[in-house]
């Protein structure tokens, strides 16, 4: 099946961005830096998520790497800047400075905010500015050699862009306290145990071709069913039980109903996989309304 | 021993219900149809949890269940007549369903909700609105054999019972997202490593031998401080610890009385099992109050 | 490196407090009663503690204990004077011990509250109040035969100094409440495996040995972003993703400056270690303003 | 118009209920007793509210008293029965007194939760209980004599029906606080100012009048609109902004239809009053579907 | 004095957009139609709003309108093209919606977002949409012939920009719940007593120069001290104390110095107006950085 | 009736301190210097406060000023003494800036968490931080000269110390923030309007008459009583209502006894006026069981 989205194809400074099968594919294109995150990773990244995100036909996103290393983080070249900047008055300087620290944020928060579900696959390190891309995504898959970094800690600064937010909802808090107050390496098979890996591969190849099966199987559901369900669990994760249960009844209010249900049952009656539509055709924001009005 | 609560053996179309040495069980009775959650079931696992909830010698709750399968979840005819009802102006079918959700809910969450601890023991497969409700019970018990399924999402919907809401706060996040995206199996030793079961048998037997050994430990102890202990656990989940404590010290100023602690420390000394009273010995409701007024 | 914080070193009736190179010990020393929690000790921990917070030069605590046993919790002779009190007025004793409970939960609360990471070692047995105290540390490492009890339940009473409030969020929510309903002992591998433990030692001489070991990988970091991160994290425990992100973009903006960054540029180029500047070199409260003015 | 809904007249002993023209009027019957609130009030008036509520024509309910006051509160020989009961053991005591308040809680509570908007009509004075009942309704309205006390400060109690909890977000917090600390009598003239009272009126029946006018005024708008508007008020005042926007999006998603709009606009084109279908035509729960089965 | 931002000035379709002496006026020009809001409304109010906050000299927004009314809020057209939409799949069509609104919402929270205070200025009606967007701004100021409806209720549909969430925390809930219910109008004078106008002039001239006068005392003020009060209020109105007061001590740790403090002290030893430097003189995003390092 | 807490008389360097009646006046005793708050000021505050928490037999503070003025705010030494230490390392000078403000406003807040109401009564003006001051007091009374101004404002900084925090949630929103974007005058009879005031008097002595008429209405009733109101009220302030009405019903549990009703009722029967017991006879902390012991 060839689609629209099938279509989108760019490439950036930092990194490269296809579409197959309705899976979007996003992959680190800076193995000779490590991939580390310079000025221009920080847009483009929000940028190839929210293409995904406007195409109706994407179903789930695979983030992978190339080189050696995942990615050595935060490129020196941002801190360099920083410095320059800090000879202004001490409170505007405070004041930039908190505005740039949630753009960065913001950044990373594409990964969680995207209607689809987020699968890295990592291999070698992952450091610093890294682990907090990571701990946005929905799931993490990674190869024997990998390991994982809290950095800025013996860099002489506070992580700020999101691993100590998400990550001690992710693993054990005792242990995330000590990743973090040393910034200790954390190798695979530690992370797997701690569940902030589902799962371990030997190399690279083989992991990626069962990310890709996983990310298939997510693709082969009802898009309305997995966009619902990463809304419902990222919304429970922050609000009571009796809150979510509210707020899951009145999504389901407009959200559920019979047509992708006979799809599916048709489907298996007939022991065929099912076809789901699309999620939406179009972009569905006021400007697409405005110009069709013209 | 034997109390006003043994008294009460009550067959349902779907569930029997019986009190044993001051513990609860629940049984789903409906094996030749797989424990299939019919219409009935839903109002009649309330009603029957209610009534033991309403008997103040009940100290812990077992649910469990016959055949080769605990449950296969949702019954399709449920979804039948909801399709049915699907042809009336599309606001006020939301407005039903908003409510008929709401009230399937409601249903499971009284597991939570009653006063004295639930534990669960699961053979076979716990397929779709199965895994709802196991969510609801306080402690998850298995057969190897045993497995569950989000089955929702390969049905074309989102899960809307529960499991959204609480399988990510019982195990690690990522592994939740996986199974609730795929609807893949999820195996006994699986739910085990990941903290959602609390022990794993060889067989149903064996299972629930080994569970009515635990609820008897619960019951031994005051009911008094085991339904505290529920009601502070399940408070705590869902506030900070600095509200959490702030509860604490007010329920205890109430609650925490010498009566329970001298039983048991008197006990302790003469190497008995304690006495200790009954929660209540009857209703306490106004409607009481009313009739003794007449 | 000999510091101003290194020359304190107190005996307490229940504890004894050191400094030595950065990190502040605090140890249990009263093996002959089993380190009970007697009256004395409620009052001298938190004295303890501020007195490591208020010295800007301490930048970790190891919190142990002497003799066969970590602590068998709460002593009896608090509850002997609990009851002496209940014959008032029940509403003002309700008040009373409202206050009291608050007091005691205050008293544990400072390990959480204090701005440096507290590490606990624990050998032997940690019942009732002892696990109370255990929760409200940042990470816990035990010997091969420690084990946990929440006692509180066995005892006729519900735990009530933060087990219940903190232990679900360390480890799975089902075996949390298995613990807590049946008051039944819980090993140090169970431990570990379960999340509540960060690692299990042979004895207590080489656990004491890798504690301070991994106090001084946190002591050679910078305190400024030490201290951020447990803040950061605690604060991320209790509130939503968005909201940690913006407190934590806020709190950047004052406490992210070059100096620290610069020291560890400058260490890592030159192969030796940091030396980062103590928090504060001395109070920076309002009675030490008023007597300057003086 | 005759519906379904009209036929809904029944007595209880402490109130009146009947439908007239989508209008559901409750009435205090008890004048000779002051309408104080016997413990059959306290079950009589959800029941009357759910009757209503489960009528899908009923769409604004009017609550209203008869003889000189509205009602005296909380009778006294709710207080005779709790006395009596204050003789077991106090932490079965506690529980027993925890589980009395919350049931009568929720009695008042359901002027909060039933789907249509609730107008009380006040003449005289509204002391103690009935104060706790008024801050549950939507909209207050009286007479120019009436008068309102937190009487249970000066009954040497804290008022626990929920005056508390409503009356600081109702008026300005310090007044709230005077008029709970004293247990001073409130006029209409100060409540009016306040914004406890949306108007008052010369004499009771100049204000029924009145206040049937505004519920006919409510009742001629779409059903599904009021409801959604009442049911997303409530929610703004307890969660944040970008909270209540996203729940109003999600709402909207289902229960936004172009049917009462195109209604609406018709009949303004023809100008005619509007004709909305009901809510609902019959019961939508689950026993209902279960029965349809048989 | 001439800046930088005194330079921009732009027409849109729907409205313009000047900067005079650090204020940014934003004036609805449309009055042949009312000021209804098309859909160019939508993206042009976000994007000018934006202008103003990007440049670091503008110290407050003043939006008003021209003609006789305020603004008849939204368009019909945009409910024709919502229409249009509705015959794909029930479910998609929900989930469109649901985008559609988020969007909608987002363009008048912009308001909110920006960080200097906005001052509304109406004359005449206020319909619908147009109360959306005044509900939005930080203060209110109208004419005596103002007068405002949330006419939504009348039109069969739930008020779902902003209206549910913001008024009822503006003005008593009484008043906002049968204003919402009935959808009848409310005048300048009423609305004055009831808060939601901070004051009432004569005719429109008059209130755009009063209006213009706040705004010049509010841009004589430091800007880091407008925006950190704009920051901390709305902060505060969605927190409780202590986090908001926890929140405000690390907001000061890097906002509050003494440049400002020094310039206001001089400045009035010198009888003076204080002269403060812009927020901040460049745009301060991730993109420039990267420009830079070009 | 002569009490344990009628001999409290204490003078300190910034206020006076007396109980009179059970109730405890606090009055600022340096009018010549317009009662700035200089250093010694903010910990006499909060002594003096604790002082009269732990008694209990005082039932109600009255805080008033001498001289013209209540307050001319913060004492401009302070600022002077913050200057001198602003050359440290920025990031350290940060957080002790943090540790400072955040020991400012605990002392403010002291007379929120007091156990019994605090009444504020205001003559001439309550400049910057005296509005802070007021806003964490229960009730606030004032003579027709009487004004109020968010000073920090104009001073070229955010207030800081909690009237940014309390003020938008005593009196309109719209209006709170007027006040504080231009730190313009507030005088008594807006502020009465707007809900800051309870009541205006003419003159001082007129004010402080009447002010202790209704202290000592509130000190007539149930200490009990009024500890719970104000306890309930402070709570539901920051909760949900079905959070602090399940709050309430836990409170109420162990401090609702009959002793107070008992009292109440007998006195009204006799026409005289209730004799309450007071709340506690001796201090009850943990120092005190410590002591005991010995």
């Amino acid at each position: 099946m060839t689609t629209q989205a099938d279509a989108i194809k760019r490439h950036y400074e930092t990194l490269s961005l296809r579409v197959d099968e309705q899976i979007g594919y996003i992959q680190l294109c800076r193995p000779e830096s490590l991939n580390s995150m310079i000025p221009a990773f920080w847009f483009e990244l929000p940028e190839a998520v929210h293409a995904l995100d406007a195409h109706g036909d994407v179903r789930a996103i695979v983030i992978s790497s190339t080189g050696k290393h995942f990615s050595a983080g935060m490129d020196l070249s941002v801190f360099m800047d920083m410095a320059k900047s800090f000879q202004a008055d001490p409170a505007r300087r405070a004041e930039k400075m908190r505005r740039q620290v949630l753009e960065l944020q913001d950044s990373l928060s594409s990964l969680e905010k995207v209607r689809v579900p987020v699968l890295a696959a990592v291999q070698g390190g992952a450091i610093g500015g890294a682990v907090d891309l990571l701990c946005a995504c929905d799931m993490r898959y990674a190869t024997r050699d990998a390991y994982f970094t809290v950095k800025e800690t013996q860099l002489g600064m506070t992580a700020d862009l999101g691993t100590l937010q998400r990550l001690p909802k992710l693993i054990p808090v005792g242990l995330a306290k000590e990743l973090a107050y040393t910034g200790r390496n954390f190798g695979a098979s530690e992370a797997l145990q701690a569940g902030f890996l589902n799962q371990v591969f030997d190399d690279q190849q083989q992991m990626l071709d069962a990310v890709k099966g996983i990310a298939r199987q997510i693709a082969a559901n009802s898009p309305m069913a997995v966009s619902g369900t990463k809304q419902m669990i990222n919304y429970a994760l922050e609000h009571s039980t009796a809150q979510s249960l509210e707020y899951m009844a009145t999504w389901q209010s407009g959200m559920f109903q019979m047509e992708d249900v006979q799809q599916a049952m048709q489907a298996q009656k007939q022991r065929q996989a099912p076809s789901y539509a699309p999620l939406f055709g179009m972009q569905s924001d006021i400007r697409a309304m405005h110009k069709q009005n013209d």
